[in-house]
């Protein structure tokens, strides 16, 4: 029998394993009252077994509870909650245990609220925002302090913009998305048309679209489309200080890491993930399930799934300053290569050997 | 005979053609009522053919005119507009349709502006504005939600400040500017003293001065000088999430793409361009009409106009991880090459050959 | 006999060499009325030389005093201050020319203060700043315009934020902190947990903590923990768009350029330097006094202090375009290499030699 939903102080491991679609190997009854991780938990909290590479400190923790897969179960020493998937299921206790929303709706006396702006029920609108004409918010938006909602800006039901976000004209985001503060969404597109010597601006006409369930972080930036719109497909996960240049699409639940930047008009499939420090030059395509690795620069189309790289690893400086420089005569070091071939043929036959 | 100013519902064509300062094959009487990229023109719209790859969909378009070079009149199916510089002409045709201004001048009631700021002829100050003592806007300048304009800024006629750009005292726009939101301009350089262990903090006490007609993208931060300013020239376009390290002098026309990094005290040429994720170290100088490509760091002075790089592009990860680590081997496989041609060089001896 | 403090239109010599903690050669009743360049310096104006490369200038100067270390003050013409660091005792000189504080301590009417907020003696807060319930502004914190201070953060005596900075919940930033416009500090980690194809949210329950003397650029993003805090000790120096993962340790006086990133959980040790654009991968450690150059990946933990590196440095674009490619070709390279050896080996058998 499980317990009841959050007791005194924590949960009950049952109601947890049901919340975690995990197995209970232990006590339902045992309450918990906090996550920790392996190494720092102590009786009475829950941690969880994700990573082989820690399964040393298994045998050690002094957790109530253990999330773990099947296969390290029989080295735990305490109540274990099985499920194939450890790491999901420790996001869904997080969850449990994640501090409860402190704003109560309504909007502040702080914030600006265009009269031609249309707020759904259960809407917050935080001191100093502004939200202006034109703006639709969906049922249960939280638009936090310092944010901006541009004109004729959309955000879906229970979208969150956590603080100081830019959502300039015309921008429509999706429903559950979350934007971090310091994002700006629709902000022109670096097109620059030659004008002689001087640059023309190419006025950029298009808009962004979010999707639902879309994450944006921190100081991250997407221009908005110069015909067309800017894509982030549903469910797309952006990390921190990333550039989206204009008319990029990016596919559905592809996860970006920070300090990425995806130049203009190219397109990523769906369930890529760009690590960090990536870049991706204009008008490229990349195919469904593509990965890129760490530091990567992506100059050609990558049509078929599967790992990209460039990135080069740091070594010791001495080394690095006696090797890399040479990087710049490998043409001619493989051409010598080649003629010391050609010579050994040549020697080969005088000697009559080969 | 051309068409008057604006149609209802658009622009007649030999109006277009002479706001683009194209010549028009064509009906200069059919009326276009927007911009469409060349794939999705429909009968009514207007669109440009600028690079050759897509000259294919040019012959299918249905489009009612298409801006295109000469050398591709033969190819066009529908009216033309032909010019040497489609874009240019296409960005001129796309100012047309760009939605009208609309905010009306003045000062919002949720704006703070300071009794000793001066504000010209037709300034805009939207909500949550910032306007600092001894700050001065010049005629038609627009400061829009969350800005903060320093003391004593000066911004010349007609810039614009988007949305939440930060310009902190003694800071200098001229005019025409355009900063998008998330700007920083004149945050303290990153100069740092040891004193022991610990690093003492040396005041940055020079400026930033934007001339007439800069852009600067989303997130872009410029570092104010130590002594003398950080000067960005006229015409200078920067991207997203650059970063612009103090003592900075950045060229007339330079265009740099997002996510560069100048380091302090560096100073680039005029119409130099610098591709996306482009690193330069500090105290050094580029040229005029010097070009650096994706992902390069550059260590050195670049005295000569050309193009220089040193990024690398993506290839399979397995390929990568068999060949990349090779470089830190490439002096021993040069010494080793050398071994081997004075090794052939004493077999030939010996054998009487060569 | 040494000046008093602050000479109409400047300090006496004697006084600011006091302050810099250098020995006077020369006149120490001598005023001089700001600081300036070697090269631009006039009479009346005081100077450094700490980087040999300059020597050149100082012969040329018109200043009336040259900082300098005890090896240039035979090529000094003027006045010296001597002493063995230069640059700290110019920092310390600058301090006297920094502008004065122009704001007075108080609220600003334009900001939003929470009744449950609690406010030190000498607190600013300036316009457009929003301080939720629970904060904690120590003695003389300065909160610039725009600023938002989360529920239950709380900030040390005497730190500053600039503009525009964003400290959410529960953040803790220590005394004497500089945080410049655009600092976004506690958004949430990029935790995602696979659920199918989809991402699910994995939530971020740790903070973030600024020891003392923490200097964070402008737009550098620094998450929140997931479990246990992110933590910046004493005297850590950040630059401009970096951005600092969850569950990131770096260590005192440690200083990191522009455009830097460090993935999560990843520990930076004492009086590292990291330069522009490096990047560190995630759960890697790394040493005390550990230097990374410019544009480098760290990909593995470096347990030996050291300079590491892994940039690459521009070279003109056709010389790069023949040569890097071939690094995909580097292990055949090699192995061709290896294999001449052998040939030569078997063909110096065959001609006895060798």
């Amino acid at each position: 029998m499980t317990a009841g939903p959050r007791e005194a102080g924590g949960y009950a491991l049952g109601e947890l394993a049901r919340i975690a679609g995990a197995e209970l190997h232990g006590d339902p009854e045992v309450v918990v009252s906090g996550p920790e991780t392996l190494e720092g938990a102590q009786a009475g909290q829950i941690t969880f077994l994700s990573n082989p590479r820690y399964r040393k400190r298994l045998a050690a923790t002094a957790a109530s509870a253990v999330i773990l897969s099947p296969s390290e179960l029989e080295h735990c020493p305490t109540n274990a909650l099985v499920t194939d998937n450890p790491y999901l299921a420790w996001a869904r206790v997080l969850r449990c245990f994640a501090p409860a929303e402190r704003t109560s709706p309504g909007v502040h006396a702080a914030a600006v609220v265009s009269s031609k702006a249309r707020l759904g029920e259960g809407v917050t609108v935080e001191a100093g925002a502004v939200i202006a004409e034109g703006a639709v918010l969906g049922r249960g938006v939280h638009v936090g302090p310092n944010c901006y909602v541009g004109r004729d800006v959309t955000v879906g039901d229970q979208s969150r913009l956590v603080a100081s976000v830019t959502l300039l004209d015309g921008v429509r985001v999706g429903r559950r998305c979350l934007l971090h503060p310091g994002v700006v969404v629709g902000s022109d597109g670096f097109g620059l048309a030659r004008d002689g010597a001087r640059w023309e601006k190419v006025p950029q006409l298009g808009s962004v679209v979010l999707e639902d369930d879309v994450e944006v972080g921190a100081n991250t930036t997407i221009d908005r489309g110069a015909i067309h719109d800017t894509v982030i497909r549903r469910g797309a996960k952006l990390d921190n200080l990333i550039q989206v240049a204009h008319n990029v699409e990016i596919g559905e639940d592809t996860a970006i890491a920070a300090c990425a930047g995806i130049s203009g008009s190219t397109r990523i499939g769906a369930r890529c993930t760009l690590a960090g420090g990536t870049g991706l030059v204009g008008h490229i395509e990349l195919a469904d399930d593509v990965h890129v690795t760490g530091f990567t620069m992506v100059t050609h189309s990558l049509k078929e799934p599967g790992v990209y790289s460039s990135g080069l690893a740091a070594v010791p400086h001495g080394q690095w300053k006696r090797n890399a420089p040479r990087i710049k005569r490998l043409d001619e070091m493989s051409k010598k290569i080649r003629e010391l071939e050609r010579a050994i043929e040549r020697l080969r036959g005088e000697s009559g050997s080969g």
